[in-house]
């Protein structure tokens, strides 16, 4: 089994930039949706990846991946500030995760303009470099009775 | 509005492997679900990354981010097989995007292995480098009435 194959793996690059009002990691929610009601959020998309957008209208829903670039550390396992045991990273979605690679699923309210999405539900800082738009498809994506493990006690919604 | 700033942007590292029955493009699914039953699939994850793993019990579902290694076309707009309208690429769940990012929600069927996970609803190649594992949680990614836009008539589910 090729362990690290460094060649295979895609070299990234910005599809976009992410505007929240979350300027710091301090002032980031918990999670998307701990804000009630969520603010708007913009998806800026570099102008020669905007032919990508065609079609987009009608998704209600739409999952953003982007990089989570102000993160510099790692940790395989850690204590949540709100939880007493340490945790697996892939047990959590907390930023510290080998790749940094965010993934929300937002809500998807149209275009402000040709290239800016309207989105809700993000809790990533303002300036995220962003990486890849993909329709929410609820046959696919949506499981209402998965079970959250650990999770479960610490549910907020 | 800084355009391809690289050094921001993480450099991808392979977590683990992917095992799938899908040894050619043409033998992937064109959706995780759309085999009944779904085959079982392994999700193989290096040693060095294994402490990770820890709590991931109790999750009865799984995000796995992961590199479409095979693929080497970038095509912003297309005309999928199923439809007769082009569309972009950010509109469909199709490889062909400019990152190489693929992202399913799959059901984790518990360890294998201390290493290995067994999950059900992938589609990608047998071999697909690991790039995540995220706890699937219903309060901030299940939207069981999200609208499918274009991909509503091609329904699979």
């Amino acid at each position: 089994m090729a362990h690290h194959n460094v060649d295979e793996l895609p070299v990234l690059q910005a599809i976009g930039r992410i505007e929240t009002p979350f300027k710091t990691l301090a002032d980031c929610p918990r999670n998307g949706r701990q804000l009630d009601p969520a603010p708007i959020c913009l998806a800026h998309v570099f102008k020669e990846f905007q032919p990508g957008l065609q079609s987009l209208e009608g998704f209600s829903h739409l999952i953003l991946i982007y990089a989570l670039h102000e993160m510099r550390v790692t940790e395989l396992t850690f204590t949540p500030p709100f939880d007493a045991t340490p945790r697996g990273v892939f047990a959590t979605r907390a930023p510290r995760r080998p790749n940094k690679l965010g993934m929300s699923v937002v809500a998807f309210d149209g275009f402000a303009t040709a290239d800016t999405l309207k989105v809700r539900y993000l809790d990533c800082l303002d300036g995220t470099p962003l990486l890849d738009i993909k329709p929410y498809l609820p046959s696919t994506d949506s499981v209402p009775e998965a079970t959250m493990g650990w999770l479960e006690k610490h549910r907020t919604r």
